[in-house]
C-alpha cells in the first residue's frame, strides 16, 4: 500500500479534515485548530495509504498504533471519518461535559485512542513503549511463515513535544534499541509554538540531534501539499528496519486561515469570517458547518474495508499458528486477553515470623524470582539502578537489539538508563500495547522525576508496577537529597494509584498479588533498603485488604497505625506500652487505596472507635489525619547518616514511640468523652 | 592563568585527591569512590590553574562557580584541600549524622557548595542558570573599564546526568542562549554507570547531540594523565564567547584501583587490599589514611592567595565603580546583599469588594506589572505558556543573545520553551548566583514535571516563585489531563514550600508580598484561569498570615475553610445557610506553611473549637483533615467541559455546599459532645 498515486478525492479529504477541525474547535469555542489544519495532509496520506487497522474492532492486536502526541481535535476528526465509534454528534460535543471528545484524547475513554496525550512529550515516549512491545512480542512469538506481530507505531509530535526532556530521554533509548518499526512524524509548523516563534527558545538542530540518537532522519519541505513526498518519506521510513525514523515536515500552522503561519491559530478558535473564507478557499460552502462530502466518507470506507480484511487474514494466520504452535498460541492469546495464568498465585512466597529479616527490596526480588517463570508478560527494568532496586532476576535476558551482543528482543529486562520520566511513559506504552505487564524501578524519591507519566498511568488505567526502593530515611547515608518525604502523599492523593508500603515478606507478596490482579491500576511498591523482620500476625490474605489488625487487644487504650519499615517499630512500641499496662493495637495499612475499597464495616473494625489512633511513618505526616487522631513522622527533611542513627534522631524508635503513645493516651484521657474513629464522617465523597 | 606547565607537585596533588577520596568513602563505608578518582586530574588542573575564587570568602560575588552535578565526595575533598571551611575531621565524618559532609553536597549546609546535587541532571541545569545570571548581570551592570561580572561557570557531570531529560532541556536552551561563560566537563568513565557498561542503554553520539544544541564540543582522550591536554581544552573553552562548551574527557573509573574500569568502583567503597595497593602505586604509605603531603597543601594555598588577591582587586574596582556609577552601584550591592528596596511593598495593588472580578492569573499579571519597575531583580519566564500564564509584563525585554535580534542579555524575560523541569532547575541556579529572584510559570499541573527541581529549591532554600496558573477544574475544557488534583498536596507536604492559593486580589498581593520577603523559601502561586470576585473581608495584611477569618459569626454552627477559587463559593454557601438559620464562618487559608508558622493562639482563634469545620477545595481532599473535621473536594479526576458545568458536576456550587454544610451540622448535632478544633493535638512535630 505504500506507493502513492494522487487522486482528486485526496484533496477533498484533506480539505474535509481541515474544515472539520475548524468547526469542531469553533463550536467548542476552545481548543487548538492550528495543528490539525497543518497536519491534515500527512494524516490523510498516512491513514488512506499506510495504516493497517480495523475501525470496527479498534482492539485488533496487530493493528498499527497511532499516537497523536500533541493531542488535539485532529484525532477525533480522524476517528470519525475513519469509521470508529465516534459520531458527528460526538464531534459536535467536543470539550463538552461527559462527551466522548474531552479536551485532550484519553485512552479507555474513546474508541480508537491508544494512549492519553496532551501533556507534551508523553505520547512520543509512549510510542517508544509501543514499539518496544511490538519488537518484543514479535521476537517471542513470530515463527517462520507466521509474521504474526509486525505492526508499525506512528507518532505525530510537535516541536513542543520535542522540547520536553521526557521525549529526549525516550528518543535516545529508542535509537539505542534500534526500533525499526517506530515512525515519528513531526510538523515544524514554521517554527510556531504558543509563545510565538519557536526561534525564541528552540533553535537547536533537531535533525542532527536525532541523528546523534541513531535515528533515520527524513524531511519533507512542503508538508502542506507535497502528498507524493509525504508518502515517499513514510515508505522509506518503513523500509529502514534497524532504526526508528523521524520525518520532519515543514507545514504551515493554520494552513488556509488568514492567520496561517502565526501562533494566533495555535490555541484559540478561528474567527467567523476567517472560517468562511477558509471554507470557500477549499471549495466548501462557507456558511455550512461540519461538512463531510460523501466522497470523503467513501474514501475512508476503503480504510475500514482494508482493515477488516487484514484482520480476517490475521485471524486465520493466528488459527494456523495455533495448530502448529499450540503452546505459544495459548500463551499469546491468554496475554492478549489480559488474563493471568491459572495458579500463578501459588508461586508467591509465604513467610513465617521466624524467617530471616530482609529488606523489602530484597523481598521484592525474591517475589519476582518466584513469579517471573509463570508470568512471561512481566517485562521489567530499572533507571540504571538495577543493583540497588534488585529487579533483574537470575537468568533473565536483556531486551536489546541482537546486534549489540548484549541481549535479544525476546529478552524481558529493559535497561532504561538514567531516564526515569521516559521509563514511566514507555511503560505506559508497553501496557497500552497489550500482552505486557511492565514493571519499572528507581528510588522512591526519583519516581517524582516521572510524575507526569505516573499521573497518566493512573488516568489511563495502565497497569504499571513501580519497584520504588530506598523509600525513606532508612536509606541512610545518601541523605536528604535522596530521602523521600512528600513523595508518598503525592502518589496516594493521585486517583487510581495504589501506593503499597509493605512491612514484611507476606505484605510484599500481597502487594504483588493485588498489583498483578489490578488490570487498570498502576501500583507503586515502596520498598526499604534496610532489613525488616517478618511480623507475627501478617498474612498475604490479610494484607490484600490494604489494611488489617496486625496485633489485637481487647478494650485497647491506643491503636498505632503504620506502614512498611515502621510497622515493626510500632510493634516494639506496643510491647513496651503493654509493660506499662497500656494496651495497644497495631494496624498495618500498606495500601490506602485498597483499604478504602473495603466495606465500611471492615474498615471501622480495623480503625475502630473507643481509643485514640496514632499514625507512624518515617515520612511527612500529611494525609494521615484521615486515618488517625494523632500523627508521628518527619517534621521536615531527613538526614545523612547510618540509618539507625537517623531513625534515632527523629525519634522513630520503639522506646520513643512508646513515649509518644503514652502521651497520646494521657491526652485523650484528660480530654475525656468518647473517642470516635476518624473514619466516622458526615461526608463521604 | 590558562597556560599550563606541569610540575611534580601536580602529580602529588592528583594522587592526594584520589587517595583521600578513597579514604573518605572507605571510612564512611558508603559512597562512590569511582568518579572522584577518575575526575581527580581535571579537578586539579581546573582549580590549580583556572578557577578564580576565594576560599576565605566563599560568597565573593564574582567568583567562578563550580558545580559537581554528579555530586559526590570529590567536592568535599576539594573544599578541604583548597582551604574552605571544611576540616579533615569533617572529611572523616563523611555521611555521618549532623556532619558538614552529608551523602550528597547541600547548598547552604556546607561552605563553598554552590548548589545541591546528587539527584542527577539537576546540577547541569543549575549551571545553565548560573551562566544566565552571569550574562544578565554583566549586561546590566558592566561598563567600559568595569568588567565587574565576568566569572565562568564550571560544571562537572557524568553520563548519568547527560541521560536525564532535565539536562537535555537545559542543554538545548543553553545552546540557544549562547552562554559563552558556561563550561561543562564530563567524564565518559569508559562508559560505566551503575547498571554496568553504559553501552547497555546509552550509545548515542553525545558530541553530535551537543553540536546540535549549538555548543562547542571538545574532547580529551586521555583524561587520566594528559594534564596539558586538559588545560588546553579548558583554555579553548574559555576563549569561545558565544557558545557554551562541553569537554568530553575519557577517564578510567576508579583509576589506580584493581577494579579500575568496572562499575564495581562506582557505588561501593574499595576493599582494604585494593586501597593499600593503590596508595603504594601513587607513592603514598599503604597503611596510612587521610594523607595530605605538605606539597599539596602548599600548592593549593596558592589558589587561596590568588583568590584573595583577585577579590581585593575586585573590591577596589567595585569601589571605583561606585564613584562613577553611584546609582548602579547602589542597586547592584543591594541586590548582592539580597535586600529588597525600601518601600516596594507600597506598589502592591489593593482591592475593594466593588472592584471587578478577575482571574487570579490576571491579578498576578497586575501585581507583576505594578512591582517589576521597583524590583529589577525579578527575572521571569514561562515554559512556552506566556499568553496563558500572563507573566510577561508590558515593555519587558526578552533575555536573548543580542545576535538573535529578539532581545538582549539585559532583558529580564526568559523564554524557557516547553521545558518545565529545566526551567525549575535553571531558576535554582539563577537564585544560587545571587542578585536575582526568579519567577517561572506553567500550568499548576505541569509543575509536577519539574518536581525534582522544586524539591531541591526547597531543600536548598532557593527563593523561586512559581506562577502556576490553570490551577483546578476551573480551567474547564482542557480536561483531566490538565486539571491538577494531587499536585497541591504533594507541594504542601514538601518541607519549606509555600504553596499559595489566593482567593482574590488582596490575597494575590499578599502571596507576592510574603513570597518576595521569604529569602530562602520557594513559593508556588496557584492561580485560577476563571474570574474571582474580590471578597468582603480580605486584606493584604490578614492574608499574609496564611489563614484568617474572612467572614465571622458569633457562636457559629459551622466554619467552612477554603482556598483560592472556592472561597467565594464558601461565602455564597454561608449566605444560603444563614437564610436557614445556620451561622457559618468562612476561613480563607491561602498558605498552609505560613499559617502553620503563626502563634498557636492565633491559629486556634481562626480554626476554633465549638463547631464543626468543613474544608472546601476543588482538588483532592488529601491533607485537609489536619485543618477540618469534614472535607469536600474532588472524589477523583476532573472533567472536560465549560468550567461552570464542571463545578456543577462535582457539586462545588454555593447551593450544594450549603446542603453539604447542613449535613455536617446535623451530623455533629446528632453526635453530641464538644466539637474540638482539629488543631488541638497531643503531638506537635
Amino acid at each position: 500500500m505504500s506507493s502513492f498515486t494522487p487522486h482528486p478525492a485526496d484533496e477533498t479529504a484533506i480539505a474535509t479534515i481541515r474544515t472539520l477541525a475548524v468547526d469542531v474547535v469553533g463550536k467548542a469555542n476552545s481548543g487548538h485548530p492550528g495543528a490539525p489544519m497543518g497536519m491534515a495532509p500527512v494524516a490523510h496520506v498516512l491513514f488512506s495509504r499506510f495504516v493497517n487497522a480495523n475501525p470496527k474492532n479498534s482492539k485488533w492486536f496487530n493493528r498499527d498504533r497511532f499516537v497523536l502526541s500533541n493531542g488535539c481535535a485532529l484525532q477525533y476528526v480522524l476517528l470519525h471519518l475513519l469509521g470508529y465509534k465516534l459520531s458527528m454528534d460526538d464531534l459536535k460535543a467536543f470539550r463538552q461535559l461527559d462527551s466522548k471528545t474531552p479536551g485532550h484524547p484519553e485512552a479507555g475513554h474513546t474508541d480508537g485512542i491508544e494512549v492519553t496525550t496532551g501533556p507534551l512529550g508523553q505520547g512520543f515516549a509512549n510510542g517508544v513503549g509501543l514499539a518496544i512491545a511490538q519488537a518484543h512480542l514479535a521476537a517471542v512469538y513470530n515463527k517462520d511463515g507466521f509474521d504474526l506481530i509486525n505492526n508499525y507505531t506512528y507518532v505525530f509530535a510537535g516541536d513542543g513535544c520535542l522540547m520536553e526532556g521526557v521525549a529526549s530521554e525516550a528518543a535516545s533509548l529508542g535509537g539505542h534499541l534500534q526500533l525499526g518499526n517506530l515512525i515519528v512524524i513531526t510538523d515544524r509548523l514554521e517554527d510556531i509554538s504558543i509563545d510565538g516563534d519557536t526561534a525564541v527558545a528552540f533553535t537547536e538542530n533537531v535533525e542532527q540531534r536525532f541523528l546523534s540518537y541513531g535515528w533515520q532522519v527524513l524531511h519533507v519541505d512542503d508538508g502542506d501539499s507535497d502528498l507524493v513526498g509525504i508518502a515517499g518519506a513514510i515508505a522509506e521510513a518503513k523500509k529502514e528496519k534497524s532504526k526508528p525514523t523521524i520525518i520532519r515536515l515543514k507545514t504551515t500552522i493554520g494552513y488556509g486561515s488568514k492567520q496561517q503561519g502565526t501562533h494566533g491559530v495555535h490555541g484559540a478558535p478561528l474567527k467567523a469570517d476567517d472560517i468562511e473564507a477558509l471554507k470557500s478557499k477549499f471549495g466548501f460552502a462557507p456558511d455550512q458547518k461540519f461538512q463531510v462530502p460523501q466522497a470523503t466518507y467513501d474514501l475512508y470506507a476503503e480504510f475500514g474495508k482494508r482493515g477488516a480484511a487484514l484482520e480476517a487474514e490475521w485471524n486465520s494466520l493466528l488459527q494456523s499458528y495455533g495448530q502448529k504452535y499450540p503452546k505459544e498460541h495459548a500463551e499469546l492469546t491468554r496475554r492478549i486477553a489480559g488474563e493471568l495464568p491459572a495458579g500463578w498465585e501459588q508461586t508467591l512466597p509465604v513467610y513465617k515470623p521466624t524467617d530471616a529479616a530482609q529488606a523489602s527490596r530484597k523481598l521484592s526480588e525474591i517475589t519476582l524470582t518466584a513469579i517471573i517463570p509463570s508470568l512471561p508478560e512481566l517485562m521489567g527494568g530499572s533507571a540504571d539502578l538495577t543493583g540497588s532496586n534488585l529487579t533483574k532476576v537470575k537468568n533473565s535476558v536483556d531486551f536489546q537489539p541482537p546486534s549489540t551482543g548484549l541481549g535479544t528482543y525476546a529478552g524481558t529486562y529493559i535497561r532504561y538508563g538514567v531516564r526515569e520520566h521516559a521509563m514511566g511513559a514507555i511503560a505506559n506504552g508497553l501496557h497500552a500495547y497489550g500482552g505486557i505487564i511492565p514493571f519499572v524501578a528507581t528510588f522512591l524519591n526519583f519516581v517524582s522525576y516521572a510524575s507526569g507519566a505516573v499521573r497518566l498511568s493512573a488516568l489511563s488505567g495502565h497497569q504499571v508496577i513501580w519497584v520504588a526502593t530506598h523509600d525513606s530515611i532508612g536509606l541512610g547515608e545518601d541523605g536528604p537529597t535522596h530521602q523521600p518525604v512528600e513523595t508518598a502523599i503525592g502518589l496516594r492523593a493521585t486517583p487510581n494509584v495504589a501506593f503499597w508500603r509493605p512491612a514484611d515478606g507476606n505484605e510484599t507478596s500481597a502487594a504483588y498479588l493485588v498489583a498483578l490482579k489490578s488490570k487498570s491500576t498502576p501500583s507503586i511498591l515502596s520498598l526499604s533498603r534496610q532489613n525488616l523482620p517478618n511480623l507475627e500476625g501478617s498474612t498475604i490474605e490479610k494484607a490484600t485488604r490494604g489494611g488489617y489488625v496486625l496485633h489485637d487487644e481487647e478494650k485497647e487504650d491506643l491503636t498505632i497505625v503504620s506502614t512498611g519499615s515502621e510497622v515493626s517499630i510500632a510493634v516494639e512500641a506496643a510491647a513496651k506500652l503493654k509493660e506499662q499496662g497500656i494496651k495497644t493495637r497495631v494496624v498495618s495499612l500498606p495500601c490506602w487505596l485498597t483499604f478504602d475499597q473495603q466495606p465500611e464495616e471492615y474498615r471501622l473494625s480495623v480503625l475502630r472507635s473507643g481509643a485514640p489512633i496514632l499514625s507512624l511513618e518515617a515520612l511527612s505526616t500529611a494525609g494521615w489525619a484521615k486515618y488517625s487522631h494523632e500523627q508521628f513522622g518527619l517534621p521536615a527533611w531527613g538526614a545523612s547518616g547510618p540509618y539507625q542513627k537517623v531513625y534515632e534522631k527523629f525519634g522513630i524508635t520503639g522506646s520513643n514511640i512508646a513515649a509518644v503513645g503514652k502521651k497520646v493516651v494521657d491526652f485523650y484521657k484528660q480530654k475525656g468523652g468518647e473517642v470516635v474513629s476518624p473514619l466516622v464522617k458526615a461526608i463521604h465523597l
